[in-house]
Formats: C-alpha cells, structure tokens, sequence
C-alpha cells in the first residue's frame, strides 16, 4: 500500500501543474476511450459477475455491478460532463491589502490524494476519478471486491486516454484501483498520513464505521440519510402531501428522501388520510406511532397489513424504500427534538405558512440541508446547479452536503510583498 | 466521558440559540469576573505550580504553566478584544435560486462540540473556549496535567459570568474542562461521535500523533512548522537578508519562524557570509550542508563552533530556537523538492525578483502559507487581519493555516420553496 501512496503523492504534485484546457481534453479523450472499449469493458465485467454469482450476491446487487452498454454510455457522458463544467482550482476566495502592505490571497488548490471506497457499482470509478482528477487530485479508489476487473480496467483505460494526449505530463499514477481484495489494505492504506490527504467512504453503514475506525486520514462520511418531513399546523396541507410524496416516493432508494413524517397534532386527523391514501398508491408500507396508527388503519380499510405499529430503531433506520415512519407531534419544538434525536443531519423539511415557525426551524435543525416547503429530494449536486457531485457529506469538517467540484478543494494562502518582515 | 460529550450536545443546541448581543454580553462579563477573581486563579496556580515542581518540569515549563498578573490581565483583554469581533454565524456564504424557483442560502453555523487538547499553558483555555462560544460551539478541554486546578477554575469563572449575564438561558456545560488527569480518557472522549463534532490538538509531535491515532471524530491537527526561506539567484539580496533574519530571529520560539535556508547556488558566496553574520549576531547556531559550511566557517573565523554539518533528521527538525539549517539547492525546483520532501506544509517564503520563478513557486508550493518577497512570520490570524485565532492548522480539510472565528464555523444550505417537489 505504500507503495501506492507514494507514487499517488508524486502523480498529485504533476497534476497541480496541468492547465484546465489540458485536463479538459484528457477527460474528453477518457470518454472517447471508455465508449471505443465497450466491448472489453462488458468482458471484464463478465467476470465479475461470475464472481459475483459466486459469492451468493442478491439480484439487486447483482443489477448494480452490471455494465450495460447503456450504463458505458452514461460513464462516457459524464466524463464529458465534468470536462465542461468550470475548473474550481486557482480561483479567489479572498483577498486583502494589509496595512503594511502585504497582499493576501486565498486561493483554492487541489486537496492532494484522495482515497475513496465504495461499493459495487463500477461506474462510481469513473464518475469519481473524473471529478478528482478534474480538481487535480490523485485518487486510490477502493471499489467493491466483486468489481475488481472492471474497475481496474476503468482505471486503466481513463489513464491511457489521458496519457495519449498528454504523454509523460500526464502521471500514470493519477487513478489507481488497490490492486487486492484483502480486507487489511484498507486499514493500512489510511495509516498513511504522509501520502493520504482525504478518505471519502460511501455505502452502508457498517462500511463507514469500520472505515472512521480505521483511518489515521481526516474522512468526510458520506453516510445514511434519515430525513424528515414535519408537517405543522399551519401548513398548506394539499402543498404538504405534494411534498411528502415527492419526499418518499419519487425515488426511495437514494439518501435524500423522506424516512419519517411528523405530524403536528391539530392538522393530524385531517392530513393523514388523505396523505395515508396518497402514499398507499405506491404500496407505501406505514411504521405508525400508537396515536397515528388507528388513523392511518381506518384511512387504508381493507388494506390494514400495510400499517403495523413503529418499534425502537424505526425512527433511525434509513429504509430506502417505500416504507414510512408516522408521528404525531406537539409543535415544531416536538419536530425538532425528534429530528435531533433519530435523524442523521442529512436533509429535512418543514411545511408551513408561518414564517416564524419556519425561521425556527430552519435555524435550530442542525442538518446538511433545510428546506422550508420543499421536498428534502432537492439535496443534490445538479439540483444546486453545481453539477456532478461525488455525493453528499453529512459531516462537518471539510464539505456538507452535496460535495460537487468546489467541495473536492483545498485552499492556501499566498502573500505578495516588498520585502515585508514583522515588527 | 460520556456524560461530558451528552452535556455538551446539549449546550451547543442552547448556544445556537443565543443572539450576538447576548454572547457578546457575556464574553464581556467574563473578562471582568475573570479580573475579579485573580486572587483565587493566583492561588490555584500556586497548586498546579506546586503539581509541576513536583512532576520535575523545566523551568521553561514552569514558567508557561505561571498565572501572573499581567497574564489574568491579558486574558481579561483578550475576552474583550473576541467580544468586539464581527459574528461570523449566520453569514451567507452563497445564495442560488434554481430554474424551479427554490432559492438556496449557504450560512455559517457552529460546528457543534470541539475538544480542544493542549499542553501547560493555562490562558489557552480562555482563549479557546471564548473563541468557541462566540462561534456558538460548546468546548470541552483537555489542558496539561500540571495545569488543572487553574483550568477547572478558569471554566468555572466564565460559566457562572455568562450565567450571571443570561441566567438559564446559558447552557452550564458550554464550557467543560475533562475532571481528570486520566490518560485513558482522552481516547474515551474521542470515540463519542455521536457527540462531539471535532477535535483539535495543539502542541508536540507525540500529542498530536497519539490523537490521530486514538480519534474517530474529525481532527484538526495544529502541528509543527519547518518553514523554509528560499533565496533565488535572482533575490534582491538585502531584501532577503532582512527577511531570513526576521524569519528566524524574531521570535524562534513560533511555529512560523524559518528553521530552513535555502541559497540558490549563483547566490550562495555572496548571500551567505553577510548573512550568515547577520544570524550571529542573535547566537543562532548553523547546521550546514557540506557545501556550504566552508563558506559560512570562514565568514565566522574565530566561531567556527556555532556551524557543524547538518545530519539526517536535521531538515525536519522544529528547533523553536536559535537553529538554522543552511542548504545551497540548483534553482527553485531543487528548492521546491526540498521543501515537498522535509517541509511540514505551514509557512514558505521565496525571495526574488523574477516574477516567473515566484508564480511557479506560489503555485507549486504546497503549503498553508506561501509568501513572496515576505517573511514566513506573517503567518497569524492577527497579521492576517482575522483577530484572534485558535491556532495555524496544518492540515487541508476544514481549515488551513491561521483559524479565526470563521474558521470555528461550519455550514449548512437552506432552502427556500412554494412547495417545489422534484421532477
């Protein structure tokens, strides 16, 4: 592993000299080259299904390690995506004149190397070593031990591309894949504070606990999402079903959307229902509070098995799919202490007309993103207008919330003077 | 420990809440109380001295571990001169309205809990704990051993001016200082991820590496400065005599003094000899590469036992002394390769006249701090124009080089909608 983070190290400091017309032209060269490798591509990845098959994988997994011709194109069209989008390194934080006349500028550099580790899908290696190698940062990337042989040869070919249009200036070391399954590497890898600046871990949970464990780097997790709609009292309640089915249904697999509703009690007996009914139409599953449940049951007669009392861990289970916690609660104040208790600082939502209520909640809720009348679908690089993002960070060092190209930088400060030494 | 980081959760909730006026109020009233209670601080001093005597500490210990009057002045100022300081919670740091209409706000917010891990000196818990209370985070602190009986009265003191000034409303446990000398408790404390948001050590090479090494919350790390001063063949080179004696002398003791020479070889027999007679005339000793300790030597005739050949270890040493390495390199990119391979990434000066060499030094630099034509000592949250700061962090996530009160802050997006759903 060292040896990896040595050559990483060298390949960050050729990658802070590239212009962004030079890596531009690399990424849409890697483009090219991902599409022109299809076949090869769709070969590697052949096996890794078979290893897949191999180690007992669900369907569902098996779906995301797969690389259809339709998946190659959509890694293709991402390439050229961030290859358009603005190059956030150099660019001024700050600036000031001191009185001694020192000019101070705070400018945006590349972070250095980055680990990311992630799980099955090997289109991540694409979209993550492209946004890297777009800030100028080196990457070791970790992907599931299922997709070895395509994520290497992702690898291989991103570099190939960038190294024929560049030649020698482009470091072969820019984009490595941990060349082992062996689960010490990981552990070892983040022991390396020299060469290792970042680890960016996504998955599940067990994945971000064993890495936060480990790592001797600085980590920005990129974990759960257990986000809440609170409805109050003072809501529009037509805006608020709108909202809260578009919270929990419009993809209920991603980390962004909705896994509690809370209900202010003097608008409950009136919104559920008629909520209840809206959610029932996606075969929504309800895990209800004792003061909800017979409110939600007498809503979905006939169809009763749907709705089953919540237990202890519901409130904090991110479920990603179409099942929904319900309570009821007293006021925002209630929400709030709910949210801070069982939530995961990810995004929440409050629907009301009251601004004040709303101002409350939008300052007290110490979450990545708060929205007021919003679905808590919006937290997202495109949806922020920053484009491709690597995802969404729900810690508080570093980046929060969605981690586009601006969030992959550092910054230093350069001082210009005459001559300036301190009194 | 745990019950530290559950109180402090707490009270960071309640800071978030309280106003400018009011935190500025308070930091007010606990620069007098802690004017007012200089009789008894001297008296636990006296304790902690006594520890100290006992424990064997050097009489440079000692003395950082002494509350004299004029220190209990000095941090009764320093309370003022943080409450004067412009609130950086709340400040907008983006805003974006999207094609759907939904605006998006990026607003500064406390991080949370901060531990804060120090050695002796006991205005340190003064000055960090008002700096994370104007920044609304709750602090727990961890100072020296020797130094606990002035630290826990210290905390003290602040607590009960700030509950004097906003009766409950001030959160107790805002600021805490860790009840025991245990050494196991500061590893216990940073496992409590649930509860405290960041840690930030200051001080020695083994504190700072036995808190990485013991930590799962985020760490940002204050650590060594061997800061370089690079003289260019094409220096203006009184300019750089000036600079490396106001880098090295001015205060040797500061993380951002020189420790390194480095002579562009064109240069080294004219620049060195001046300079190295202007060092001498502070007592700094000089360790030499081969090449050029013949020439300092010779322009030291009589005190050639000030020079000896510098050894393995030398060029990463932070002497905080009267110590100098002196290196003759080939041009700036020997420079450069020096500093990337010895360096410690704080506080890097060049001396030229040749703006084409001092962009490519700037720029490939990568340091917190790069300075042109300018001394390495500027590194400071004063000499930067951010008052008070905490500390120079030299790490490249959340904050690099000197952390003020913007700094101590994280954020979080807010979004502003008329019920927006997404597509």
């Amino acid at each position: 592993m060292i040896g990896l983070g040595k050559q990483a190290r060298a390949a960050s400091r050729a990658l802070a000299g590239l212009t962004s017309a030079e890596k531009d032209a690399c990424l849409r060269a890697m483009a090219d080259s991902i599409e022109a490798a299809a076949p090869v591509l769709a070969e590697a990845n052949l096996r890794d299904l078979e290893v897949g098959r191999g180690l007992g994988l669900s369907a569902a997994m098996m779906d995301r390690l797969a690389l259809n011709p339709s998946r190659i194109t959509a890694m293709a069209a991402g390439l050229r995506e961030v290859a358009s989008l603005p190059d956030p390194v150099g660019r001024k934080l700050d600036e000031r004149v001191r009185p001694n006349g020192l000019r101070l500028e705070k400018r945006a550099v590349p972070i250095g190397v980055i680990v990311i580790i992630y799980e099955s899908r090997p289109n991540v290696t694409a979209e993550a070593a492209s946004l890297c190698f777009k800030t100028g940062n080196a990457t070791i990337l970790r992907g599931g031990k299922e997709a070895l042989n395509s994520n290497r040869l992702i690898a291989d070919t991103l570099v190939s591309a960038g190294r024929r249009v560049l030649g020698d200036r482009f470091p072969a070391h820019a984009i490595q894949v941990v060349p082992t399954t062996d689960r010490e590497a990981v552990p070892e890898l983040l022991s390396l504070t020299e060469y290792v600046d970042l680890c960016m871990p996504r998955g599940g949970e067990s994945l971000i606990r064993a890495v936060t464990a480990s790592s001797r780097v600085p980590v920005i997790k990129h974990y759960k999402g257990v986000c809440h709609v609170y409805v109050d009292r003072a809501a529009d309640l037509r805006m608020a079903e709108d909202i809260l089915f578009n919270a929990k249904c419009q993809r209920p697999s991603t980390c962004n959307a909705a896994e509690t509703l809370l209900v202010d009690r003097p608008v409950a007996s009136q919104f559920l229902p008629a909520a209840a009914m809206r959610l029932a139409t996606k075969g929504v599953e309800f895990h209800a509070d004792a003061e909800s449940l017979p409110v939600i049951r007498q809503a979905l007669a006939g169809r009763e098995n749907i709705v089953r009392l919540a237990d202890t861990g519901d409130y904090s289970t991110e479920y990603n799919d179409y099942v929904i916690n319900v309570r009821i609660v007293d006021g925002v104040g209630e929400a709030m202490d709910h949210i801070a208790r069982f939530g995961s600082a990810h995004s929440d939502a409050i629907v009301t007309s009251d601004e004040a209520t709303a101002r409350r909640f939008l300052s007290e809720v110490d979450s990545a993103a708060v929205y007021w009348n919003a679905s808590t679908r919006f937290t997202d690089g495109y949806e922020y207008g920053m484009g491709a993002e690597i995802g969404i960070s729900t810690d508080k060092i570093g980046a929060r919330g969605p981690m586009g190209l601006e969030e992959l930088c550092s910054y230093k400060w350069l001082g210009y003077g005459q001559g300036q030494v301190r009194a």
